[in-house]
């Protein structure tokens, strides 16, 4: 019997990666599909292809049109007009970094690339602590997205969502056990060459670390 | 108190075009959002653009990357690598030219610019001829996602589908009631200027004016 295939959603992150690992320990063929919504910086995607490569899994790029998103506030930040605000990620300031309905596109790209490679799962790293401030990191989201990725082809795809009850400190200790390449990933708002420790995607990834007890290899600026 | 606001996914055929008076006669205020998935030709997005501007309202062009349906055999239909089936739209033969998951897709795009543009309401013109061949034209697929439109902001967003009971005669019956510009639309898939009038959306087309007895004001080449 062939592998059972599944497409994951790597952001070149730490959740996604340790998704990615999580998936591979599975025994899934894995294609790690990374989608660009209008970025600042490269260094994601450039995460992402590594992370890819490391685990020898099929790399698939796809760049959504930031029309999609034009008049939202993120989308200000997106053209610089507005800068990214510091602090930590749950903080009410953080808001307007949210990109419109972003994890429903995230999911439909998903699925169409799943039907097209004919994938029979969609992995989607989302976890507990995205849900303060992301509407759509919500369980009661992601239940009737996965209803509607079962019924959007002839054959049911599955929606695996296996973090949704971790915090980012859980999938610290699970990346660590599955040996996943923490060093490869970026998560930095500044997406300058080194992380800059104090935006807020630095300050919830340190503190993940030290929470889990793991030891952190990320370089940061300060 | 201002107008309730509407996005409506406009194909520049006959059924989003009816979609679109319909709302108009709600009094909505309506964005007219035109998405462009690689289709070959764009009689489609121009016979959009003049329905929107013949009612006024704001029009908002998506044109989704070819990336996100690559290896999928309506992706070879769309690169001319596969001829365009004729025949009946309802027909086994018509299933290649399935996008895979293209209703999920434009349904994302509708409700991010919805958020983006604070309309309350989406408005999209799946109806019962669709469900033979397109699996996410079912109403177990709508129904999830419904639920996932109402959850992915913090205010909800309402889907509305009004001709998903509705045949194509039926939305031809209300049209014409509405005063919709049939004349306007386009809906053949060969692309040239007057309609071929033998493939399966011409066939399907001209049959729901028979249907309707309405008289049909297209140019067919036939």
């Amino acid at each position: 019997m062939p592998a059972p295939r599944v497409v994951v959603l790597l952001s070149g992150g730490m959740d996604s990666t340790v998704l990615l690992a999580h998936e591979r320990a599975l025994g899934r063929e894995t294609i790690a599909l990374n989608i660009c919504y209008g970025q600042r910086h490269v260094r994601e995607i450039d995460a992402a292809a590594k992370v890819a490569e490391f685990y020898n899994a099929e790399y698939h790029f796809v760049n959504l049109p930031p029309e999609i998103w034009e008049g939202s506030s993120s989308s200000q930040i997106l053209r610089n007009e507005v800068a990214v605000p510091h602090g930590h990620y749950a903080d009410e300031s953080m808001k307007t970094t949210v990109v419109p309905n972003r994890n429903m596109m995230l999911l439909s790209v998903a699925a169409a690339v799943a039907i097209s490679k004919k994938c029979q799962f969609v992995g989607y790293a989302a976890h507990a602590g995205d849900h303060a401030i992301y509407p759509d990191c919500r369980s009661s989201f992601i239940l009737p997205m996965q209803e509607a990725l079962r019924q959007c082809d002839w054959s049911p795809i599955e929606l695996e969502a296996p973090f949704v009850a971790s915090t980012k400190a859980d999938i610290v200790r699970l990346g660590h056990e599955l040996r996943a390449p923490f060093e490869l990933t970026y998560s930095c708002y500044e997406g300058r060459r080194l992380h800059c420790g104090k935006c807020g995607t630095c300050t919830e990834r340190k503190e993940a670390f030290e929470l889990a007890n793991v030891a952190d290899p990320t370089k940061y600026e300060t």
